[in-house]
């Protein structure tokens, strides 16, 4: 298996952007603090499905979608260690619940745009608004964290996490005290757009004398999305987060 | 933030143990084939939540479960970028798969009792069955591999993973070929159990002309786990993969 920093053997495709734009080089060495070795892996991550998609589905991989999901793990491991070194009594739900507040989907696009990436996004601009979703910015976030451990190694991607997201932009302390509200983000959004929302509970015993509850969100009497928990409360939050995950919302 | 290899400022409880446990260092030697610097780190890797559970709900963080969490994610970052190598024509989505194929929990309990781990978990006995859950072994390894992780670095720990777990015992081109069938598991399941199965289904249509199906798990009609798909059939493979997941088995 090659080694982080050796070439990939792809991309070919991103040859002939190269030499012509010392200004996308800048740029990156900018955002990431440290001058990039294999240029192309950094336009890849900058490349969504939407500019590919015409060559067909075989081009594909052209796209950042598979750095995205290497980027994603790299940063929920130094997420991770950051967290169990920060909280040092607190335990492993504690550290997850928090994890999933910094890294997830809502505070990578925020990330992102503080960083300027949706400036160096590549779109279909045919594609109009679809292309344009909301995570966009933080998907070439978690592509940017995956290039830059293939072309620098995971130091470097941890120090990026590190110095250039973590510190300088998310209020851990503030994080551990807020409790985002699932259920009501998605009563308002049922309002809003005139449905129904309920909630099914039932809970089953479980060994060691515990309930496990689970809930489902029904919206108009349809069932989107469930969640389990060991309070009603907990289930009901679960599910609802879900639901939102679930529309898109 | 400290540097992994320095020592924490926890697990006093463990240096008692220091010292007379020779053996144990050795046995941390042969399975991660280096020579461990901070022991404390491999003892709590070792330690279930039920040696610690008799001294009360505060002690929990001197459990394997922190580390658990942390070498999950170091795991997933490992398997992801070797997965990413490996395969540089599949998409995202197969990756993703391909990943949860290699680190499920039955595939972790399995990996971890060819690696012989389960003679170091330490349980504690008087707890019987519950503490000998079929995922303690896994867990272990998990644990093991955060521990390897903070006592020798990022790279050592995908040495570990890659050439003690991954090109070893798993299999990876078969992993490629087999289906597992969620849905039969379930169906074997409830039959021996005696319970009623039938999946709910509806579809909606999404931006761009694909419908998304929702398949709901009914186990005695109650709603136990949900899915989603691009056909009826993949949801229902998701909701009973999670179906499984939430009834433990």
């Amino acid at each position: 298996m090659p080694k982080p920093g050796q070439p990939l053997p792809l991309f070919g495709f991103f040859r002939r952007l190269l030499g012509q734009d010392r200004a996308f080089r800048q740029a990156i060495a900018t955002v990431t603090g440290s001058t990039p070795d294999n240029i192309r892996l950094y336009h890849l991550a900058f490349t969504h499905s939407s500019v590919v998609r015409q060559q067909g589905d075989t081009a594909r991989h052209q796209s950042n979608e598979r750095l995205e999901f290497l980027g994603d793990a790299v940063l929920g491991a130094v997420v991770a260690e950051y967290l169990f070194r920060k909280f040092p009594y607190e335990q492993e739900g504690f550290l997850t619940e928090m994890r999933s507040r910094i890294v997830n989907r809502e505070s990578l696009n925020q990330l992102a745009l503080k960083l300027g990436l949706d400036k160096l996004v590549q779109l279909d601009p045919g594609q109009g608004r679809a292309a344009r979703s909301r995570s966009v910015n933080g998907n070439a976030l978690e592509a940017l964290v995956g290039a830059i451990y293939l072309d620098q190694g995971y130091k470097s991607a941890r120090k990026f996490v590190l110095g250039r997201l973590i510190k300088p932009f998310v209020d851990v302390k503030s994080l551990t005290l807020t409790t985002t509200n699932f259920k009501s983000k998605l009563i308002e959004w049922a309002q809003r757009e005139g449905k129904s929302l309920r909630y099914d509970i039932s809970g089953q015993p479980r060994p060691g004398g515990v309930m496990e509850f689970s809930a489902t969100v029904l919206l108009d009497n349809e069932a989107v999305a469930m969640g389990m928990g060991l309070s009603k409360k907990q289930a009901e939050q679960t599910a609802a987060e879900r639901a939102l995950e679930a529309l898109g919302i």
